[in-house]
């Protein structure tokens, strides 16, 4: 997933005929977070080499995110876990079925936020709504997301993927340059420390993905789900 | 209107009989943006002159707004639409009618944000409803702008102006030096910043108002017009 | 009061037993804010002193809850005054009662924001809507609270205490040192400029507390209250 998006998101960037990009979600979900069977089929001698693994990819996946010079919708179809969650504060306009949910177990799990999240979602919505999230867990609805400025406009389901298209369409017919140099105007003050951020938080997860409460807490969904 | 609200808002902040200052609008609307018309009775040879000449008087007018030493108040009348929308970011209350619409039509127009807005939008309710004014021009209500964080509250047409006039009553009751120094403490770490986004907006729209995207959005728009 | 939260919340960060900590109000209030009358019951020449006092009291309190080191949470069970509303934007969720008021008179006493309000408040809402409770004194409802981020959520006040005592139980199951590295995360970025944030506004509070504004708005206070 991180490599596939990363490259189609690259692509769109250095191709002149595309003017804005759109991410969405087939199926029920708009995506499902990360596979956590990745961190439990490891032999303990290769856990911390995957760690090292994992941070490098995530790292690079968040960055693309970060330096995209073009506008970068998301169409979030339903529900929204993890990573699929806290990229939203990466992008320039945000649409949800009032299906969606958002959720981002870190800390139950034994991990840490990622995707600049930590740094962004107290600025969009104060830490006594982002610490909920963040270190609490709190699954929300589409109006919540709303009211916590991740999520531009909620469209029920049944009109979701026609009103959505609509939007986007009028959006690609605006001069080009002109989004293009506005989305670099703003997001240029913040770019040395979304990298930073970015750094900052991988480099936890590293430490975190070897820890005991993370092994704990795996090993407890593990059992839970089957 | 940028000398003479800059000469107006200049003398407010240094006469002592003021304890805070007021901007509304006269008529139907709050204010209905630059005068458009400004970029297309020039000449072609003239153009590159009187783009610098408006990004020196738009950058002048907004520093005024930035630097403002007491509170500053705005009562949105009506639709307001551009730099009236912009400029909004840099009040300490906003009160509006249930009437007013807020537009940025930037990208349309070929152009780009301005009044510190790239940097304080997305600040204020994040990227995601940031870019969709912005990047999108995406026209709002009342309601929309106060869930924003643009305007403090909204009061029903009718009953617009006297409570207005009644919330300014009160306020320009309390201790000037007490709230004219709470400002200072809150704005002063901003200052710095706030003046570099402003000198950086105006550059950018100095290139724009010279680029081919800005002509021709500019000629389709009078046509439509017409 | 300054003195034995501090201690608390002190044996709090220390002791590994705690996961978390919780701040509430006995009685119908969450908290009315400073005693006044340590600032009327002082002979004339004191002032300077005790306003110098007062000034290192406030800036450690402060501090303790900016480096509190775990999740901090606040359950607002009624109307919440001053530096009880001031604080609540560096905890990590705050719940409150329907019945529960904010109010922050600063400008009315003379006074200036503390507990980095002046630097929180336009950072999670914007500064139309901060300036409207830092310069003019607006006592807003819970649900206005939650509207401007210093909020998580509102409950009916039948069921806030136990609906609140449902989400701290769940919370405080967590895996504590993923909660405690994920505020790490996002506090970290924030230390060094909250720390300066808090040392201007008790510096600016040590000017109020001896000014002429300050003296007669609080003289008028009491004679009102008597």
């Amino acid at each position: 997933m991180y490599i596939d998006i990363g490259k189609a998101l690259k692509e769109a960037a250095e191709d002149d005929a595309y003017s804005l990009a759109v991410l969405t979600g087939t199926g029920d979900y708009y995506c499902s977070g990360n596979d956590l069977s990745n961190f439990t089929n490891v032999k303990p001698d290769q856990i911390a080499q995957m760690a090292s693994t994992a941070r490098g990819v995530l790292e690079e996946f968040v960055n693309v995110f970060i330096d995209f010079p073009k506008p970068l919708i998301s169409l979030v179809n339903g529900p929204a876990v993890g990573i699929s969650v806290t990229t939203l504060g990466l992008c320039d306009a945000v649409y949800c079925s009032d299906r969606a949910t958002f959720h981002t177990p870190f800390s139950a799990l034994g991990q840490s936020p990622e995707a600049c999240s930590s740094y962004l979602f107290p600025k969009f919505m104060g830490f006594a709504k982002a610490n909920e999230l963040l270190l609490f867990n709190r699954k929300i609805t589409a109006a919540e997301a709303k009211e916590r400025n991740l999520v531009s406009d909620v469209f029920p389901d049944d009109v979701f993927q026609i009103e959505a298209a609509n939007r986007i369409q009028q959006y690609s017919k605006f001069p080009p340059q002109s989004m293009r140099l506005s989305k670099v105007l703003n997001r240029s003050p913040e770019l040395k420390i979304l990298k930073e951020v970015n750094r900052e938080e991988c480099k936890l997860l590293e430490e975190r993905w070897q820890s005991k409460e993370c092994m704990n807490a795996l090993v407890a969904f593990f059992s839970r789900k089957s």
